[in-house]
């Protein structure tokens, strides 16, 4: 074992750990990136009652009329089964509607209600303050090179 | 309401979603990178039994010897009380020890086992595949870039 420059708990200041070799991984700083976003942005729907994959389903309801359950699903890279309890959870509250397809009689089309898509646009203002807020260390070049990056990363 | 330009099904080409709205979201793709590399990374430690939380820990205790549970919490931003759920694990693994402080009796100082650093040496080398197959898209410079701006989100 070769020796480790490390010190004991007696000699280290608070706060003061070495964390070199997690944070050598990028995929640890892309972690501790996102627990601190997801928890502003969880707070910032908060008021709202929309948890995040609820956001997202609706977003892409309202963005894309009779969309079905599959290919919602799909678009949010999420467990079918998992798509079919926000989708129940978004009718119930009238968010949206479930209608049959005619060529297709197992499949539903979904679309956003007006309340859906008022709902839909008060979160969008209260999630660009909330990115505001979380990214208020990176210009608008830094933040299309991050998305950029980020991109490429999940294809 | 404003007219939307989106299609409806029948129109659409299978896996052509409108997410222009999501996608304007940092946070949204900081989301799917990061569970694309959480599935690999999670793939990547399987072999060995170590969860992501478990190899944090199991590093810091590694290279901080003599962390107590409180500084290992604070360390990774877990809540105390999970934090010894993931020790006591380590500790029936013998991956580490855990030694009474002499100065506060109600404190743990933990240490990594031969056991555990010989572990924690093999997930090392394990994660660095990892991260050269799910970051092979970007260069050693876009890697620095992509770490420093997601540490000033961190911050």
């Amino acid at each position: 074992m070769p020796a480790r420059k490390s010190k004991s708990e007696a000699q280290r200041a608070p706060e003061e750990f070495d964390d070199a070799v997690l944070r050598s991984f990028v995929g640890y700083n892309l972690k501790r990136a996102y627990l601190t976003v997801h928890g502003d942005f969880i707070a910032s729907l908060a008021g709202l009652d929309l948890r995040p994959t609820q956001f997202s389903a609706l977003s892409l309801i309202v963005d894309n009329p009779d969309i079905s359950q599959t290919e919602l699903a799909r678009a949010l890279s999420i467990e079918r089964s998992n798509i079919v309890l926000v989708v129940d959870d978004l009718e119930g509250r009238e968010l949206i509607n479930r209608n049959r397809v005619k060529t297709d009689r197992r499949a539903y089309a979904l679309r956003a209600t007006l309340k859906g898509r008022r709902l839909h646009d008060k979160a969008v203002a209260q999630i660009r303050a909330h990115e505001e807020r979380v990214l208020a260390r990176l210009d608008p070049a830094e933040r299309r090179t991050l998305i950029e990056m980020l991109n490429r990363i999940e294809r």
